[in-house]
């Protein structure tokens, strides 16, 4: 089947591995996307366990990157980081490393010098990731983001980013929270799936007022102002047909009982999201 | 003179129109970019005394824009407006109304429809800037302010809406703040330059964290993430020679005392804006 909505453990940052893999299930969902420190605080051998034990399949890890270090040790040590987290897509059965690239380091402020050097952390990577059979994702995030989290803003510039590596070792996720607002998203989804490289979608609205911390901002679908409608539309018009995983990061979604929230959520994902994903609901605006 | 500094009263909001008038020439400044609500609390004949008294220069008024409406009622409030503020401009002597074109209407998530009415109401808006002398300078504001405050986000989306009006009338302004980030920036700003839209250009800095209130994340040039050599060089190789205003919205500024924000201000500008405009500083990266 196609579209499969998944959890990303995001949403339910208070959950253990086996009780977010328990609430997936017991949701009805077949996939869940993890986050390291659910693997790490239990141990990559039992994690692989309790995901085979579950059922689920796992449709990424989050995540990767961090790759803009200028010092040397720095970047031996984001390298070294990176490939565990490979490993740890392998054990976990995900071909999907999700690369948050990293911000400026601290005190610095070239921004063009922790491009390039994003790119040739990736020229390291990429055979590692090649041999194991794991795509390295690339997330632009939201511009207000790219001091302290990723000098990666636009879809358009990571799959800039990506030309010239292999697109099945270095794709692109659209995460509707990071590229709703840019005037060029739909051309630059097209072009991610004409070029092979569209990976991923990922679904949480973006909230006004910005939240006090500004992670925090991602909402419920329909909570805020991203239109789900013509966003789904570019993706499955782009070809795309795998899982949508749901990440929230919302202190209020974080304070409510976990299978409230995936109740509601895959409510949502089916009325506002879905259809418009399978061409049942409106066409989109053009 | 070239990049003559200006002070942007929303950097002083606790000013009144004569303080901020009086403060601006005690700093031995002699261009000052103007707020409306300065303007409107004293009367825009007073204003234009005074203004007239104090020999400053102003560089722009803040601001015009907000035209996303749907509903034709709102429309015409909104154009109304419009063309209040183009008065307001040939009465203190400035020929740039900075525009903020609006976020979505209340309820509504359909981008491309809204940025549809701005061109339509700059259509509907040339014609009396035009006949008095007043340019309608597009702000592409950072993307965190897409949904509230406007759906313009970037230079190059800026410049694809000035198409086709005269450059004499439709123009952009470059604000440090909300175009660093963009891969884009400096392709734009020649562009800007090239195409004779590069009306002006704004610097403050980017802090983080982000602010609670996202709208006061601005900070004085060097306290945050922006690199003002970079932009700079990029402003001046684009062939600007215009003032420079400092508009930075931040609490902790605000209650400080206007003469010591000013003198700082002055300081900074000399130290990390200016040489870069002049050629002085170290020769831009690419």
């Amino acid at each position: 089947m196609s579209f499969e909505l998944a959890l990303n453990t995001g949403t339910t940052p208070r959950l253990s591995l086996a009780e977010a893999l328990a609430a997936t299930r017991d949701a009805g969902l077949g996939h869940i996307g993890l986050w390291r420190n659910r693997i790490q605080e239990v141990g990559l051998e039992r994690a692989a366990e309790l995901v085979a034990e579950s059922g689920l399949r796992v449709t990424s890890l989050c995540r990767g990157g961090f790759l803009t270090a200028a010092e040397p040790a720095e970047q031996r040590a984001a390298l070294a980081d990176n490939r565990t987290a490979i490993d740890e897509c392998v054990a976990v059965g995900t071909d999907q490393l999700i690369m948050v690239v990293g911000g400026l380091p601290t005190g610095d402020r070239d921004l063009v010098a922790a491009r390039r050097r994003v790119r040739d952390r990736l020229v390291d990577l990429v055979p590692y990731a090649a041999e194991r059979g794991v795509q390295l994702v690339l997330e632009p995030l939201h511009p207000m983001y790219c001091g302290d989290r990723a000098v990666l803003s636009t879809l358009g510039q990571a799959l800039d980013l990506a030309d010239g590596f292999d697109p099945s070792v270095v794709s692109v996720v659209v995460d509707a929270f990071h590229v709703w607002w840019d005037p060029e998203v739909g051309h630059q989804i097209a072009r991610a799936g004409r070029e092979g490289r569209l990976a991923a979608y990922q679904v949480c609205d973006f909230n006004l007022p910005i939240a006090a911390d500004a992670l925090l901002s991602r909402g419920m679908m329909g909570d805020g102002v991203i239109d789900f409608g013509a966003l789904s539309a570019m993706v499955a018009g782009a070809g795309y047909t795998g899982p949508v995983e749901v990440e929230i990061f919302n202190a209020e979604i974080y304070a409510r009982p976990a299978d409230e929230v995936l109740t509601e959520m895959t409510g949502r994902y089916r009325d506002l999201v879905l259809p418009h994903l399978t061409g049942a609901g409106q066409p989109a605006r053009t």
